[in-house]
């Protein structure tokens, strides 16, 4: 037998994926399933993303691009910012990645070597620590307080890194699964306090232009030099295209170039061509989101009635995180007979934090009104 | 300035992307490129896997897959090896990767700790080392020797790891950038030396089914443990949509389907549904291959002529791999000037072998018949 590595064995399954194979057994014996457990729009891409593929597609080319992406995907990311956050990026500094996925490994690698710590949140997205770990980087923990509404402060920051002794960090926001949206003066603060402190600033901004109150900043408008992450897959509707984007220093453009080129060869094709055409669908995208508010609004409302009304903030992103303590200190379990007993498939906290997880539950929203209003509708009668 | 990190650094760039970015300069100011210098297929994916992915458009859904990839490609994976090799492979035993790059990724993370040493064959693809090196491993070069073809020999395994106390070996066939094929009996011998000195072997197949001779053996065939990596990219003409998969030892599925998850969600949905249709595709891409052929034979009839006739086996891949020692040390240099004063863009040997690269180019025929044929002629009038 071959033995797998011991990293390998450092990383913890993704508990949302055992969540869809079980949901996915579940459909296949012929039973229902109400999905609010995967951080997937229902909704599919816009209409001049898919007739962007399929005009491409007619060509019959779909070939390698240059590793950074195609010129004319990073010139319109890069006007993105400069309409929407009157912030000015030189095309040369945004680099297209498959997915989100890949750019936390290009960050990670080029910002980072084995041995170190990174700071990350905590509750927060669980490759985070997974990646990090797997490369040789000891993620450490910024546990997010009530008290901040969950978001990570200059303060936490610098708490975390005298601890500790950081060589970077990152934040999140909107952020996955509390929904908190670190405000512009929070962000800014953050920012200040990692320049003054040495350490570069990873900013994960997936779930922007999500948002159900005020917009939320990008790392970008306080700290050029910061490291963003962003992605297709979330607003514009586009998760199993797998292409998202960074913005980086003029520093790491060449050393993530580099690795790049070696570990991706370049995004997928089809996947840049349409999503160049993703800024053109903001009014479908739009009602996308309105419908997320509305799904919201359903969830936020019956919540307190099911004994799940203690839960974070929700101000973006798609995602409702309810600490259940009242119910269970095993969420997991209960989280599996939920789906046996009722269909409704949603995560444990588990993923998302060692610590607190046990009794937290994450409800996405992403799904139909349809979906939402059954979910409450059988937890009604299951809990009642 | 933020710093990159060490093994960002470690990070040798892959010259043949800087030839693709040298050649698309020329081109936008107007002079014309024969593409010589990448390992693309001219033809576009065939016609039932451009189909599938139109149909899969029409619809409109293009979600996450589960990790491991779509259960149908997965058997469809599997029946190929039955059919093609009358190998029996548990269809979970086979993984959708997201082209090649990420199987070699999945493969060293699960099999290898940092701080290990693991053979490599010299010449060959420079990822292996380049992606080794980020992780934390020590590449150990197989030195190829002509007299064993440049094949890769059970007696050089042995030897290299006499020396260097390998945790494993990687072997390609057909192998880039030599096109040498490993035949059955040395295959074989290679599978039970690496089992009887308790390494586990890495076998990239990405140019299977690119054979001008007879076919090449897969490793399964010999051992059932070996880790296979395989493309779409090559035989099957679909480099852009980034498709690959794995066929791992039991041991080692959910190490990598954890790895997987985290690191790439799943590979993009529409290329999973494009390859599962490129089985159906083989008179097409046997019609490729032919041209190939034809192409392979116009550079091996007309290179002896010009000076570049001390080349390696090209009994398959699309690659003549010369030696121009006689010509230049310097083949950097020279290809730069080529591309500038004759248009063909070819690639330097150093990508492939820093010991003795410096005198080697190595010519793409997965071009059009055309552009062999012009290389020839500019190549006459340049060098006569």
């Amino acid at each position: 037998m071959i033995p797998p590595s011991r990293r390998s064995e450092a990383v913890a399954p993704f508990m949302v994926m055992d969540v869809m194979s079980a949901a996915a057994a579940r459909e296949r014996s012929g039973l229902d399933v109400v999905h609010m457990e995967v951080g997937q729009p229902s909704a599919g891409a816009p209409r001049p993303v898919i007739e962007a593929a399929q005009k491409a597609l007619a060509l019959g080319r779909v070939p390698y691009t240059e590793a950074l992406g195609l010129p004319a995907l990073r010139e319109r990311i890069a006007l993105d910012y400069r309409t929407r956050y009157g912030v000015t990026v030189p095309p040369e500094r945004v680099i297209v990645t498959t997915g989100s996925s890949a750019g936390f490994l290009l960050a990670f690698m080029a910002l980072f070597d084995a041995g170190v710590r990174v700071g990350v949140p905590q509750p927060g997205y669980p490759a985070y620590r997974n990646i990090l770990a797997a490369l040789g980087i000891t993620p450490v923990p910024m546990v997010l307080r009530q008290e901040d509404r969950f978001a990570p402060t200059a303060d936490l920051l610098q708490a975390t890194h005298e601890a500790h002794a950081l060589k970077g960090a990152l934040v999140m926001s909107p952020a996955n699964p509390s929904g908190t949206v670190i405000v512009p003066g929070a962000l800014d603060a953050l920012c200040r306090r990692a320049r003054s402190l040495g350490l570069p600033l990873i900013s994960d901004e997936i779930y922007q232009g999500l948002t159900y109150g005020a917009p939320a900043a990008t790392a970008l408008q306080f700290e050029p030099e910061a490291v963003i992450i962003n992605s297709f897959s979330k607003y514009h509707c586009m998760t199993g295209w797998r292409i998202g984007w960074m913005v980086l220093p003029e520093s790491l453009v060449r050393p993530v170039e580099r690795l790049a080129q070696n570990f991706y060869i370049s995004a997928p094709y089809l996947s840049q061509v349409g999503a160049a055409a993703a800024f053109d669908a903001t009014e479908e995208l739009e009602a996308v989101r309105e419908g997320y508010a509305r799904n919201r609004a359903i969830l936020l409302d019956a919540f307190p009635g099911l004994g799940l009304g203690k839960v974070h903030p929700a101000d973006g992103a798609f995602y409702i995180y309810s600490d259940v303590s009242a119910l269970t200190d095993d969420a997991a379990g209960f989280c599996k007979r939920m789906l046996a007993e009722t269909g409704i498939a949603a995560t444990p906290g588990l993923d998302f934090d060692p610590a607190e997880g046990g009794h937290h539950i994450r409800f996405s929203f992403a799904g139909s009104e349809q979906d939402c209003r059954e979910t409450v509708t059988r937890l009604k009668a299951w809990m009642g």
